[in-house]
Parts: structure tokens; C-alpha cells; sequence
């Protein structure tokens, strides 16, 4: 399926390196010329660099000309095939850092008969060739986009291949089966039934437990990858958008003193302690007869679906009666047993004990200890660090090296393989024929292998592979 | 003066690529712990990287590990001195271009005994490992910054050395001097006067026209390097702004039908076939009571001054009277010997002829053939390839090859020298005693010194680095 003889016959360039000036930056070249079209234009000493003498892997010194004219003083790479990133020829140059230099240099490659790379054509080169599979692949883009400890832990082990060597135990099981029953079928004239039936209900048990963990790892992995989702709840006025101000410490919503004013929900992400959080401020709970507003509301409620972590807005100032029935109100929203509530009495600084009796009296009332109680003030910064210690534990981190999965499309196939797999137990349980109960085994080996690219079509290469910046 | 012994002794690191996400990031290491330090975080296949083996310059693929945890797969090259940028011992660590491992990469880096490098401190030490002089230096942050092929070829000029060079002959015949005037200082006592006075002049001569000639290169230099400056002047209303917008493209000045809108001067610069101008739109040229719209007219006539072109704009809805007389006026305001006037006849989408009559008359009646004349609709972008061409021609590029100087502090003390050597050249007309013009004359190649670096002070080195990059 993949048109690797299309896709590699070229020779392509992009700048590797971020965007803009910097002390150097760096040109890559990949593909057949790749040496060729890069000695072309490197001088050493202004004599043409000797290609008959080149050491792979090796840094030379020298400059690259274009028509005689000196573009700049440059470092010079070259790998040879299969020991590159690509597993092609290719070359890296590492330039001053202008922004002149660098699209000069690459007007200069393509005159020299190299093409602009496309979006993740470098590392789509590498999967092609073998150097990793598509899981692998993907988890390069992770790994770039990394904005935290964790979800760097996470993409890094998915690169060293864990995830990947699962996934093949998994296909090996999977093909046991399939060959299994096959004997089977070879047999079934016969009405032959293999003593080792029971031998196939073990291994498939196994085998769709393993892809059920894999698939739920995904809910944690998301979270890591994109930051674990706390939503902010409340009435009207009780200091949401300022206690989200106040975590991101700069005027992201917009306050005021005019119940309702925060209409959209508002997503920001804040990594604390390495992991990282994706904070939901919405509209305040209340009915309300204004359309717009209306609408903010009925996405706050879904946010508090989606949302691990609710905090639950408190006000100080209100009487004691509607704090407890907007605690009881909120805690009514939340499913405690998949979710955790964190209740913020808010705007504590205007009570002369800071709220300590409230605690205790709201604590006592609710009477249920998996809601945590924190006193706090949004305005002043007052038990921020509660908070965040409370945060920092209401989320097990799991064992960090177990994998997980952090990708839509790995969860989706994980999702089809357990559905088939699922059909192949019950098959079997019903007695239904071998050869089809073979048919679901088939598609479950099918969705593990279309998360490694052993199974997959260009589309899908295309589209996962366009999701990559130019230059990777 | 320099105090390389501080200067060197430790390990310095920094992030060489500019600040974000890209496919990869190159972090630099400089010192003589760089190849050890970098060394004892680099693994290969879960071993610790052999030092013994290492060869210098060879790109080597491997893992950074940091208490036993995987932060990326690299590729690590080892420079050994004198052989590296900064003629130091030293590495570079090409990492995937996540945020987050460059910065965790520089905390492991400083964990283990390096120090952030502080701005241009890898070329600093490159200077004072004479791997290059201050000129040069100086011109690879100008390389940097280049945003025109000309600048550029400037810049790579000056870092080719030919600069340096010049300087290093002009020193050495001003060393010739010194030593024929020591000469007659030593037989003052006997009143002897050497017969090669003339030889002392004719040298004297030919240094200060070479000392000129550079100096005088500055206004192309600079004009070349920041954009050569391009003054927009004429009455209110007559479409200055408009002409900017429509020159960038964007809505950068604001435009209005109230006369003196504009009272800030506003630059901005344009790179027309590989040379960059800056385009100086200027407060409207008329008599006005308003206190802030006389400071902007004020300023407007100031820019004309400093302008290499003025382009004077005048309105063709106007009687024919008036537009003559704001012609003659913008003309008078400008010095036709040193300056280009381009008068530009704007809004000729209201003339039936496209203002064809009007510039004839105005050519005829102005009878000045050094001033260009040009129809124009700023509005509509009538008329824009016509002022493209004339301001192409309007600037005499130099021969491109000749050296010129862009760097203020370059020009400056070439204007010290200057004057030091007419000092000199006066002296020796006024027979003034021999150990003063001798004085004039140590002043003259302090000041030529001081361009390359060979006489400087730490204060001098420290103001010119501190402008580099963090990472160069």
C-alpha cells in the first residue's frame, strides 16, 4: 500500500530548527543526491570540498558559495544510508542563525535540485525505511510537543518502543489463536473439536484483558498529554474567573462585579509540579432567562462531565444556609465515585477567623470525607497552595513507566480490537462457527496492527504525518 | 586588560537555536569540562560513552540520561581545542526541539557543573582565543541580523576579514611613521631634519584618504545595514500615509481625512529587490497653532535632513498654482546635491488623463532634471512599480566588494583617527615639535586598534557582547 518508490525517489530540505534569529541554525537534507547536492555548494580552504576523501558523520568546516558568492561560514554533516535518521543519505548544515542565510540556503538547495520537505516528511521517510514504527513515529510529535515532566516521561517511553513490543506480543497471541483455530477449519469436515479449547479461551482472556488496559490507560494518558481537566464551578459572583486569574497568575478572563459575565468557558493550561493541568472556568450556575447566557451554562454543566477534578466555588459571604445548599447543589453534579470535588470557601479574607468555623461546620454537615474543603481567597492568593497540594493528590500518577496511551487513534484501534476480540469470546461461548469467530480474530489483529503501521494505507500515513511541523 | 584567565576557566552552556518548538534544538557547551561533562550524560546502548575512543568532530547517536532516566535520543559532536568555534574544548548537543527537554537539558548541564553562558559569550571567548578580531565579531552579529542580500554581503565581507585587513595595513603604515618620526627624536639633540620628510608625507596622505575613504563609507554602510532612509514629506492631505500603507501592505499608519492626523513620525522598513529601505512617514508641512502638530512638523524637517531620498507628495485634486508652489517648496527642503527628490503627483485617479498634462507642466515649470517626477494613486496602487524603480535607482550601491563600515563604533573612532592624522599633517606643515605631532600620531593607531580589538578595555569587550545573543 505505502508508494515508498514515490514518496523516496526525491531529494528533499527544510529547516530543522525553530522559526527566526538565533546564534545558529540548522538545514536538513535527506534523500538520494543528498551528499551530492550539499558538496556542491560546500568549499573548504576555496577549493571545492573533496567528496572522494568524505568521513560519514563527521563535522566539517568550510562555506557554503553560491555562483562564487560566500553565503556563510558553516558546519557540515553527512550521514550515509541506512545510518541516518531518515536510513537515507543526508546531509545536516549548520548555519548562522539569519533568517536571510536560511531561506537563501534552502532557494540554493532547490536550485540545486533538492524540493521543499513536507510536514513530517523526514520522519515519514524514517517509519518507510524501517527505522521505527508508526507508534514511534507519532510519539516523536509527542515528545516535541511536550510541555511537562509527565507527558515528556510518557512520549519517551513510547519511543523506546515499550508500547510497540506490547502490541506485538499481543499480535503473536493473537496469530496462536488464529492458527488454532485454522487447524480447526482444516478439520471441521471431519466435526473435529480440539481438546485445547480451552487452551484458546485462556489465551483470549489474556489477550482482551491486556487490550482493555492498554485502552482505559488512555483516560490518565490524554490527561497527562493534555493536561488533566479541572473544571471551576459555581453561582454567579462566587470568584471563579478569579481564582483562574489568580492560578495563572494574569488577567486571562475578564472579572466583574456584574453577575454572568463569564460566558464562554475558558480552557488554560498550568503545569505544577511537572504535571499538567487544563483549567475550565464556566459560566456560573443559576438560572437564568438570557439566551447567551443560558447557553454558557448548559456547557458548564458538560464540562463538569468531562472534568477529573471539580473545584466547587464557595462564597464566605453569603449565609451559612445557601452555602451548605450550593455545596449540596454542586456536589449533586459531581460523581464522586469517578470524580473528585474540591470545595473552596472563597473570599475567606473577609471573616475575622479566616473561615476556620465554616470549615468545620460545612465539613461536619456534608459528612462525606472524599470531598475536600479548603478555605481560600482567590483576590489575596490565600490557600493557593492548598489547593495545588490538593490537586497534587487527587490524581494517581499510576506507576510512571507502565504505558499508557495518549494518542485518539491508538485508543480508537484499542477500542475496535477489544470490541472484536469481545465478539471472538462470545462466539466461541455460543458455539457460532469457527470460520467466523476466525473473521473477528482477524479484525482485532487488523486495529493492533494499524497502530504500528504494519497494517496501513497512505491516507492514513497522510494524515497522521501532516500533523508534524516542516522540518521533522 | 583582558582578563581571559576569569574569562575561561569554566564550563558554559547555552541554547544556540532560537526559543520554541521545532523538529530539533542544538545546545552548545564551552570550557575545558565541556568533553567531560557532556561525556558522563551521554550513553550509548545503555553504556556510559567511552571517552577514550572519542574521536573530535564526529557526530555521535546516543541517549541523554539523568539519574538513570532517558530525557532524549541525541546526536552529540566533540570539539577539542584549538580546533572548535570558540578555540575551547566543546560539544554540541542536538536534541528533538521540545521545550521542555532544552530547558531540562541546561539544568542537567548546570547540574553537573556548567554555567548558563551570558549573552555573546561563546564569541567572546572566540575573540580571546583570537580566533577572530572585534570587527569580525562584530560583523557576525550583524550576519545574524542581516535582513537583505545586501546587508548580508556586507556583513560576510566583514567577517571574511577584508575590514580587518585594510586596518591591519593602514596600522602598520602609521607604525612606518612613527618609526621614521622616532627616528629624528633620536638625533634632536643634533637638529637633523631627515631628507624623507616627504616620504613621511606622502604616506601621511595616502592613510588619511584611506582613513577617509572608510569613514565616508558609514552613511552607504549604515545605510545598507538599518535601510536607506526615505522621508515622505508634503502638505496635509496629500496622501503621505496612504503611500506608506500602500508601500507595506498594512494598515501600519493611521489614515484620516483630518488634516495632521499624523504627528509621531512613523518607520518602517521594506526590502525592494534585496535592498532595505526605511521608509520615515513625516507630519504634514504646514503653518499650525497646535502645540503637538508643531513638534511633529518640527521633527518632519528634521528627517528631511537626515534622508537619503525624500519623497515629496502632492495632491493633483489641487489648482495648478498651489501644487507648483508646494513642488517648489518640498525642493527648497531639499539639498539636490546629496540627496534624491522624487516628487510624487498623487490621487491622478481623479484626472481623466491619469494626470498626464500635469506632469509635463510641472517637469517644464520646475526645469530641474535631477528631480524625478511620478504619477501616482497611493490609493488605488497606480503608479507604485514607477516610485519601485526610481528609488532602485535613485541609491548608487558602491562597488559591492569595496569594504564598508556599518557599525557606529567603528565609525567613530575612524573619526578620531581622522582627525588625529589632520592633526598630524598640520603639525608637520607647522613644523610643531616632532614629539607632539608623534603624540597625534599614537592617538591615530589607538584609534584604528581599538576597531579590531588590539588595544581595548574589559568595559569596551563587555558593551559589545552584551548586544549578542544569549548562545552566540
Amino acid at each position: 500500500m505505502l508508494n515508498s518508490q514515490i514518496l523516496n525517489n526525491d531529494t528533499i530540505c527544510a529547516l530543522a530548527t525553530p522559526h527566526g534569529m538565533g546564534a545558529i541554525a540548522v538545514v536538513r537534507v535527506s534523500g538520494p543526491e543528498a551528499v551530492t547536492i550539499v558538496s556542491q555548494i560546500f568549499t573548504q580552504n576555496n577549493k571545492p570540498f573533496d567528496l572522494e576523501k568524505m568521513v560519514a558523520n563527521k563535522a566539517y568546516y568550510g562555506h557554503i558559495v553560491d555562483h562564487g558568492k560566500l553565503l556563510d561560514e558553516v558546519l557540515v554533516t553527512f550521514f550515509r544510508a541506512p545510518h541516518s535518521f531518515t536510513g537515507e543519505d543526508s546531509s545536516e548544515i549548520s548555519v548562522h542563525g539569519s533568517v536571510y542565510i536560511q531561506q537563501k540556503l534552502l532557494q540554493v538547495l532547490i536550485a540545486h535540485g533538492c524540493r521543499m520537505a513536507e510536514a513530517g516528511e523526514f520522519t515519514r521517510r524514517a517509519f518507510v525505511n524501517r527505522k521505527f514504527d508508526l507508534a514511534q513515529a507519532e510519539a516523536i510529535a509527542d515528545l516535541i510537543g511536550s510541555e511537562s515532566e509527565a507527558a515528556h516521561r510518557v512520549a519517551i517511553n513510547q519511543l523506546k518502543g515499550g508500547f510497540s513490543k506490547e502490541l506485538q506480543m499481543l499480535r503473536s497471541k493473537l496469530l496462536e489463536m488464529t492458527s488454532l483455530m485454522e487447524l480447526e477449519l482444516d478439520f471441521s469436515e471431519e466435526d473435529v473439536e480440539f481438546a485445547d479449547r480451552s487452551q484458546l479461551r485462556a489465551l483470549l482472556d489474556e489477550t482482551l484483558a491486556h487490550v482493555n488496559r492498554l485502552k482505559d490507560s488512555f483516560r490518565l494518558g490524554n490527561a497527562i498529554k493534555n493536561g488533566i481537566p479541572v473544571a471551576i464551578v459555581g453561582q454567579t459572583n462566587t470568584g471563579k474567573s478569579t481564582l483562574l486569574n489568580a492560578l495563572l497568575g494574569e488577567d486571562r478572563a475578564i472579572v466583574s462585579d456584574i453577575a454572568g459575565t463569564t460566558r464562554d468557558t475558558i480552557e488554560e493550561t498550568l503545569n505544577i509540579n511537572g504535571i499538567l493541568y487544563r483549567f475550565i472556568d464556566t459560566a456560573g450556575l443559576r438560572q437564568t432567562d438570557e439566551t447567551i447566557e443560558k447557553i454558557g451554562i448548559e456547557r458548564s454543566y458538560r464540562k463538569i462531565h468531562e472534568a477529573t477534578v471539580a473545584i466547587g466555588m464557595l462564597d464566605a459571604t453569603k449565609d451559612y444556609v445557601s452555602i451548605l445548599s450550593s455545596a449540596n447543589a454542586i456536589a449533586g453534579k459531581v460523581n464522586l465515585k469517578q470524580q473528585q470535588l474540591v470545595l473552596c470557601i472563597n473570599k475567606v479574607d473577609t471573616l475575622a477567623d479566616q473561615g476556620a468555623v465554616l470549615l468545620e461546620q460545612l465539613r461536619h454537615d456534608l459528612g462525606n470525607d472524599e470531598i475536600k474543603i479548603i478555605r481560600l481567597s482567590a483576590k489575596y492568593g490565600f490557600g493557593l497552595n492548598d489547593l495545588y497540594n490538593t490537586l497534587k493528590h487527587s490524581q494517581p500518577l499510576a506507576c510512571p513507566d507502565a504505558t499508557l496511551v495518549t494518542n485518539v487513534r491508538h485508543y480508537e484501534a484499542l477500542l475496535h480490537a477489544s470490541e472484536s476480540l469481545k465478539s471472538v469470546k462470545e462466539g466461541l461461548e455460543m458455539n457460532v462457527p469457527t470460520d467466523l469467530v476466525s473473521q473477528d480474530l482477524h479484525e482485532a489483529l487488523y486495529y493492533l496492527g494499524s497502530i504500528t503501521g504494519e497494517i496501513t494505507t497512505t491516507e492514513v500515513l497522510g494524515t497522521i504525518f501532516s500533523r508534524f511541523c516542516i522540518g521533522k
